[in-house]
C-alpha cells in the first residue's frame, strides 16, 4: 500500500516559511502587494479567487481582487494591467482563468510585467525556464508545488525515468522543464498520445504526474511497481464527488506513493503562490531572504 | 537497407525558394541583411562564418561579418549588438558560438532584439515556442531545418513516439519543442539517463535524434525496425574521418530512413538560417512572403 502524499500538511508547513519572511519583509517596511484580476462571474473561480484572499491574509500577503463583469473589454483590463505594472505597491499580479472569450489569454499573460508575472506565464518567463537560465525568475506554480512535495517526500529525480501526461502551459511543459532541470529524463504525453503508447510509458516510469482532467486515465495495472504517482485532476462525478486523473483504490495498491484527490497537489499550489509572491517583493525591493522553504 | 537522407539536396531546394522569397523582396527595394559576430579565431567558427557569407551572398542575402579579437569585452559587443539592433539595414544578428570565456553567452543573447534573433536564442522567442505561442517568431535553425527534413520525407510525426537525446538550447531543447507542437510524444534524454534507459527508450521511438557529440552512442541494435534516424552530432576521429553520434553502419540496416554524416543536418542549418534571415527581413518590413519553402 502507497504512502499518502499528504498537500495540505507540506502546503502548511510552506505557508508557515512564508509567513516568517513576510515578516522578515515587514522589518524592512515592506508589505508583499498581490493583485488578482477576475473577469466574469465563473462560479469555480470566484471560490478559488476568494480562497487566495484569505490565504494570503494568514501569510502577510497584502492580497485584494479586482473585478471586471464579463462584458469587460480586453483594453479596460490590459490599461489596468498597465498600471498595475508601474504601482510600486504591488509586487505581484495574475488575470484569474478561465477569461471571457472576447480575451486574448495570451495578450493579457504578455502584458503583465515579467518581474510581477506571478504565474509565470509571461514568454520571458516561460523562456528563461525552458533554457534554464540562471537568476531569479516566477515559474509556474502548480508543477512548482509538485517540485517542493517531491522534494519533501525525499523522491530522487537524476536519472530518473519521469512521464508527464498533458502538456498545459500551467502544468505539464514548465513541469517537463523542472523535472529535465532536475536531471530526470522525462516524456511529455498529451491528448494524441496512443493509448497503447500511454501505458506502456507509464509502466516504465519511476515517477508519474498526470494532469488531463481525465477520469480513471492511469490504473494501477499501467504502472510499474514501487512508482511516484502525482495526481494533478480535479474532476467532479455525477454524485459530486471529486476525484483525479488517476484510479486512486488501483493505483495505491502499486505506487510507493501518491498524492490523494483532494487534499494532494489542490493545497500546494496557493501556498506556492503565495511564495512566489513573497520572492517577487524581495526582488522588487532587492531584500535577500533566506530560502528557508527549501528545509521544509 | 534504410534511405539515405539527402540533407544536401534538401537543402539546394530550401536555398532555391529563400533566393525567390528575396528577388520578391528586392522588387520592394529590400535586401534582408544579415550581421554575424566573430569573437575570437577559433578556426572552425573562421570556417562556418565563411561559409555562411558564401551561401548569404549566393541568395540575396546581404551578409557581412563584424570580427573581434579574443581580447574584446562585453561591453564592447553589447554596445555594438545595441547600434544593430537599431540599424535599420540590419534584419537579421547573430553572435557565434563559442565565445571566449570573457563572455555571459546568456547576457548576450538576451541583448540582441527579439525581433533580429535569428537563432532563437532569445528567453523570449524561447518562451514562445516552448508555449506554442502563434504568430511568426524565430526558431533555432538546426531543429527546425530537421523539421522541414522531416516533412519533405514524409515522415509522419502525429501520435508518434520520438526520443531526442541531448538537451542543448540549440538542438535538443527547440527540437523537443517543435516535436510536441507537431503533437508527437517526446522523451528528452542527455547525459544523465542511464545508459539502460536509454536503449529501452530508443528501441521504442518511432524517430530517434540524437545530438550529443558522442561517436557511436546509438547502434544499429539500439533501433527499432524501420526507425528514422536523425544524426545531429559531427565527430572527427583520429583518423581525420567525420562521423555523427550514430554507428551509421549498423544503423543503416535497421533503420527505414537515416541521416549521413556528413551531408544530413548539416548543410540544413545554413539554409535554414538564411530562411529566418529572410523572413525576419519580411516581418521588418512588413511584407507578406509566401510560404513557399512549405512545398519543398
Amino acid at each position: 500500500m502507497a504512502k499518502i502524499i499528504d498537500g495540505k500538511a507540506i502546503a502548511k508547513k510552506l505557508r508557515a516559511v512564508v509567513k516568517a519572511q513576510t515578516e522578515q519583509l515587514k522589518q524592512k517596511g515592506v508589505i508583499p502587494g498581490l493583485v488578482v484580476i477576475l473577469i466574469g462571474n465563473d462560479p469555480a473561480s470566484e471560490i478559488y479567487v476568494r480562497n487566495k484572499e484569505r490565504a494570503a491574509e494568514k501569510v502577510g500577503v497584502n492580497a485584494r481582487t479586482i473585478k471586471y463583469p464579463a462584458s469587460a473589454t480586453e483594453a479596460e483590463v490590459l490599461a489596468k494591467i498597465e498600471a498595475l505594472n508601474q504601482d510600486e505597491q504591488v509586487d505581484a499580479i495574475l488575470v484569474q482563468s478561465p477569461m471571457p472569450a472576447q480575451f486574448n489569454s495570451e495578450v493579457i499573460q504578455a502584458a503583465i510585467s515579467p518581474a510581477k508575472d506571478v504565474d509565470g506565464f509571461h514568454p520571458l518567463n516561460i523562456g528563461k525556464l525552458f533554457a534554464n537560465r540562471s537568476g531569479y525568475y516566477p515559474v509556474a506554480n502548480t508543477p512548482r508545488g509538485i517540485m517542493t512535495m517531491l522534494k519533501h517526500e525525499g523522491v530522487a529525480l537524476a536519472g530518473k525515468n519521469i512521464l508527464v501526461v498533458g502538456r498545459s502551459i500551467l502544468v505539464g511543459r514548465p513541469m517537463f522543464a523542472l523535472l529535465e532541470r532536475a536531471n530526470a529524463t522525462v516524456t511529455l504525453a498529451h491528448r494524441y498520445t496512443p493509448i497503447d503508447t500511454l501505458k506502456l510509458l507509464a509502466q516504465q516510469a519511476d515517477v508519474v504526474i498526470v494532469a488531463t482532467g481525465v477520469v480513471n486515465l492511469i490504473q494501477g495495472s499501467d504502472l510499474k511497481a514501487g512508482a511516484v504517482v502525482i495526481d494533478v485532476g480535479i474532476n467532479r462525478l455525477a454524485d459530486g464527488k471529486l476525484v483525479g486523473d488517476v484510479d486512486f483504490s488501483s493505483a495505491s495498491q502499486v505506487a510507493s506513493a501518491i498524492t490523494p484527490v483532494p487534499g494532494g497537489v489542490g493545497p500546494m499550489t496557493i501556498a506556492t503562490l503565495l511564495q512566489t509572491t513573497v520572492e517577487l517583493a524581495g526582488q522588487h525591493h532587492d531584500i535577500e531572504m533566506e530560502q528557508a522553504w527549501q528545509n521544509i
